[in-house]
């Protein structure tokens, strides 16, 4: 099969993420509309902050995945659409509460809506998009996409409690740490590919392919995040670099080096990410040794191999150019790192 | 009609809760252990909290209405009893973001679970039991109940944002208090009791009925609570009094108090509610200008009249013990504060 080959053989796969915007750009135009009207309200904090938020960019890459992974079975209805635009307001209920949890400052380049509005409206707004999600997810229909969604709502949240229980403890293993990107992370990406066969009344053959190539997909991406915030591959000390390592969030990059490095070094990690004992040029000794022991390097390889993963579960679905499409969004996850 | 006269002239309505907690007290089983189990997860702190909220007590009414509202047509299943539990997760899930936003120390008597587990444990709990909810209603299957909750769980934290706005602004109307109570406390009540005949497969006359009798009653149990935070008709300075004053919550009586007050005391209110310069003694002057104008009497006068709202909505749904039990529970929460 010659579509096999092409898919699975990553370095024919060009990464861009163009393809996919072109093709869903109509759904995404309605998608759009349908988030606007949805984070109306009478109460007037509530749509100043979702717009905020939701002008604020950001890829859309979860609400595309839904779409595209309706399209690519010809689907007809506008049920995606909808469900795109739940994904979306799901996504953006959990970087409200994420900001609060993490007290971060900034979110996308801009302040985060905690700084400008305060923590409580942040949390109350969250709430109020994550009720109108599952209105909208309601007005389609379909029991089994609110299945799915409303499971990923919770594991999402599970995810996050996880991850603040494996913060600032420098014994948090790869698999413990996989599992909270899992559900923290992926499982939103899976439950947006899955409901687009599923809207589209597909075989469950389909709705596991989608569901694998959303969930690599997710953990590749985060993976790639993950490796982002130390510089990439190139170490390169950019703007937004550091985040993870100031808020004392143990990271794949962070695990390989702790595992790998010196008894020695244990004690600079403890410091640094258990006890917030962070100072000035802690950021740069912490990529030094990351780099020494190939630590980003590393968790970009296993964002690869996730990626490779996602293109195997997308030979699953049916060739076409929504395939392709989402071959490239893979590699474009991965490009950003390389 | 001889049971619409008995329902509607109050003094007829023995106050008291009991006969409702005999009469679902089957049903309440399975929903402690239905909250129990999906209160569960590996992630051990999401157990721990959840049991102290939900061991913490609390009367269940909003279940308690759910239960009674589908067992007064004689049904069957067993939707009403997931439901429920639904309905329960959803108010406990508000209660952990409330105190989070209202920054409150104690909870039912004990210490609230972010002064225990910090507020990003609360936030990230509350998302997951919102999440586990909706779960547990997408099992039941019925897409109306589904709106019914989704609806209610997006006003109910659109009730919140605007108690946020309205915070510290003396000036507020009681029209403006009433939209807040009806969003943020009856609408779950409302919500609670309408899935009720819903899943019981009635009229959309039975619907509104139950839904009205909730609404209603919604609005008299809060502003009893109100009420009963000045210390009640009695105007006792009991323990638990005071704290939505400390807040800077208006509430009815102090929106009473303001407008008919002189306007010398404006400046009191003012410095206590918009400033937050609560001193020694402020309590107690806001007790007594309360007093002097009527303003918790007034307001328990209000919750009576819709608590005889409530019994009216009564009277449409079918005569019998539930409904014998529903009209008690109504004069129960007026008694609280008489």
């Amino acid at each position: 099969m010659a579509v096999v080959a092409s898919l699975t053989d990553r370095k024919t796969v060009q990464p861009g993420i163009q393809s996919l915007v072109d093709l869903v750009s109509g759904g995404m135009d309605q998608v759009n509309q349908i988030i606007l009207s949805n984070a109306g309200s009478n109460v007037e904090l509530i749509p100043e902050i979702a717009k905020h938020l939701i002008s604020s960019g950001g890829k859309r890459l979860r609400p595309m995945l839904t779409l595209a992974c309706a399209d690519m079975f010809g689907y007809q209805g506008d049920g995606h659409v909808t469900l795109a635009a739940s994904v979306e307001f799901m996504h953006t209920a959990t970087l409200l509460h994420d900001d609060v949890v993490d007290e971060s400052d900034m979110r996308r380049g801009k302040l985060a809506a905690r700084k400008l509005w305060g923590n409580q409206a942040s949390v109350l707004v969250g709430d109020y998009l994550l009720g109108q999600a599952f209105k909208m997810m309601v007005d389609v229909g379909s029991l089994e996409a609110l299945r799915i969604l409303s499971e990923a709502s919770a594991i999402i949240a599970e995810g996050e409690v996880m991850q603040l229980g494996a913060a600032k403890d420098i014994a948090t293993t790869e698999a413990q740490y996989l599992k909270v990107i899992e559900a923290k992370t992926a499982a939103l990406f899976a439950a947006a590919a899955e409901v687009g066969p599923v809207v589209a009344g597909e075989s469950s053959e389909m709705k596991k392919a989608a569901r694998s190539y959303g969930m690599e997909l997710g953990l590749a991406f985060q993976l790639v995040d993950d490796a982002l915030d130390y510089g990439g591959s190139s170490a390169d000390l950019g703007k937004d670099v550091g985040d993870d390592f100031r808020e004392g969030k143990i990271t794949l990059p962070v695990v390989f080096a702790i595992q790998r490095g010196a008894d020695g070094d244990r004690a600079f990690w403890k410091r640094c990410l258990e006890t917030d004992g962070i100072q000035d040029g802690d950021l740069e000794h912490a990529i030094e040794l990351m780099t020494k022991y190939d630590a980003i390097a590393d968790t970009v390889e296993r964002a690869r191999s996730y990626g490779d993963s996602a293109l195997k579960a997308l030979d699953r679905l049916p060739a076409g150019a929504h395939q392709t499409a989402l071959a490239e969004a893979v590699a474009f996850c991965i490009s950003r790192v390389s």
